[in-house]
């Protein structure tokens, strides 16, 4: 005989992840991990379940840049996790929201390009729509990130399964954002961290051996294995922790050393 | 015979919740985290909880702009939750600290005001007087947060009763902040959010059927449903998450964009 | 006969606590997160996992702040808690990875100073090299706090010795920081809070009776016991949560208001 389910101990912990716009200043992101507590409360889960913040501070609104943020998570993050990703300039319009499988992840966001950078660099993954909506029409229209995606995150990290909560759809809607493919000549750069090192589209899979990089007219010499490879206060290009082409200023910043910004072409030779 | 207490689960997950102008730099807020868990660790309670931070950045001792961020997260939060909030200049002084009983939820805090919107939100509660010390006189001058209302949340996370921390008293310290009244005619900005959004302080309900809005000398047109509404960069009326009027602007900021501050008078009309 | 050890509940909840130069915008906090709770995982122990951060603001590269910050959560968290502290430009190079033993806690670092005020403070401790890395080689050259200190965090916090993941050293490295000694007639500025209150390396016990404080040409009079005991907008000193002699300005930031710096010297008579 099978034990009742609210007895149930999760074999593991539970992980749901936030990555947003919503800055931390005005409770929203706790007004989210409020409904997610609630919702995953019903089957006891919640004992065995982590919150954890992944970024909220994407730009206000800059879907392509929370894409890239979220990938970040996606290559981090275990099986099993529950990520709930809110750039949401659509909020309340037509816009359909997703829960998208990836690399045995749950991704729910919505339907606006969000998932772009994470599908692309993981090979793609499963899309469907987020279907499930509050009794009664209880959904605000601008606050889709508590009122939907939370209490769904909740209710999938008590045990509840995706088919219930979900259909079928074509595909998820993705933006003009792509790795370098193997054999590219150049690159660009697409985001840039706290540090100021900046990110590029290319992976260390693509880089030609013994590559040289040039961003703008600016040589910055091999890829080399790590800060410390220069002296202080130089340029340097380098993999990444996130598996892509960086440049990067020991013990400074790039972006302000260098003068750069996101689109700027790398070149490889 | 009943199980001993230190045996016992909770039957559902605790959470202790922040609200507070402490920032995020200096280890303040961790501070509280660690106090929370040594004083719930003494009845087992502790793999149950979660402790949720609603804002540290209050600007630092703005007690009505703290007092509006704690409502929301009142509004938001299961019953059961308690409240640690902590915007206290009058820290070390004979300001009293409070444990005030409204919507089932329980708030930790100075007596300075702090309650205030919460309080006339939701249409009063039980205010008591915290009259908990650590013993021996071990609580410093400076940081109540840490020495005081943060063990008394974990004891309460613990299963202590409210009683055994409080004594009566005959009510908490309001400010002059209050929501307008069904029939008012105008209400005013009482805060931003992260994206400039302002909220005011009328409520939906007391909102006149067909409204429309005016923002010191700026037509901002009907109550909205959603941003979506009106062109990008366009000024719009609407509802928001908190049940209160907004004043937006769509992909943008209403506050740089209109120039608005707080006690900017709105009408309806 | 014991229970097999994935089976064993923890007899009280383990604190992971996290001090960086992270920042919250890039995922990095997250990705570590991700690793703890992975290698707790094994152990079934993260049901009574708390992640706590302290600060991921401390200055990029700043070490000797870093320093300041992780002094204070060590003084704070309770016996058993594991810190992870990363500020670590030297990452990728020959620099060692610390596992120092001090007030019944484990902290987990470079070994570049990031412990020297935690150190200094609580009277030594005991460091040992942490030697465990992940198999395969497969620690990136740029981020051991996820790849090497995350992961052995988690292990510990499932149960793993000390032992079996570090070797014995001779020493840490330590920074030129130290607390005034008994009967001093000056300190320095060390550190400013959120508050703009300023810290120095006076400890309350090194104080003379009835001391009077000047800070550069400033008299600021005797110590307080707190902020409440001088006039609005007035400056002061008195013994911070930390232990510490601190200059502060009521309601005000005495960083802006005095015009102080980190290093300013402050006299004691």
């Amino acid at each position: 005989m099978s034990r009742p389910r609210d007895q149930r101990r999760p074999s593991r912990p539970q992980i749901v992840a936030f990555t947003t716009d919503f800055g931390l200043a005005d409770g929203y992101v706790a007004a989210m991990k409020a409904a997610v507590i609630v919702h995953a409360r019903s089957a006891s889960a919640a004992g065995g379940l982590h919150l954890v913040d992944v970024s909220h501070h994407v730009t206000p609104q800059d879907v392509l840049g929370g894409s890239i943020v979220l990938e970040r998570a996606v290559a981090d993050f275990p099986p099993g996790t529950i990520h709930v990703a809110v750039v949401d300039p659509g909020v309340g319009t037509g816009r359909r929201l997703l829960a998208v499988r990836l690399r045995g992840q749950t991704i729910l966001c919505p339907d606006n390009g969000l998932i772009t950078w994470a599908w692309r660099r993981h090979g793609g993954g499963v899309a469907r729509e987020l279907a499930w909506r509050p009794a009664g029409g209880a959904a605000s229209a601008t606050f889709h990130g508590r009122d939907i995606l939370a209490p769904a995150a909740g209710m999938l990290a008590a045990g509840r399964s995706l088919a219930s909560l979900t259909r079928t759809i074509s595909g998820a809607l993705l933006l003009d954002l792509h790795p370098a493919a193997p054999g590219a000549d150049r690159g660009a750069i697409i985001a840039f961290d706290h540090y100021g090192n900046a990110t590029t589209n290319v992976p260390a899979e693509v880089l030609p051996p013994g590559a040289s990089v040039r961003v703008g007219r600016r040589a910055v010499g091999p890829v080399r294995r790590t800060y410390g490879d220069v002296a202080v206060g130089r340029p340097l290009a380098l993999v990444g922790s996130a598996g892509l082409l960086e440049i990067a200023v020991r013990n400074g910043s790039a972006r302000a050393t260098l003068g750069l910004k996101v689109g700027d072409e790398v070149r490889l030779r």
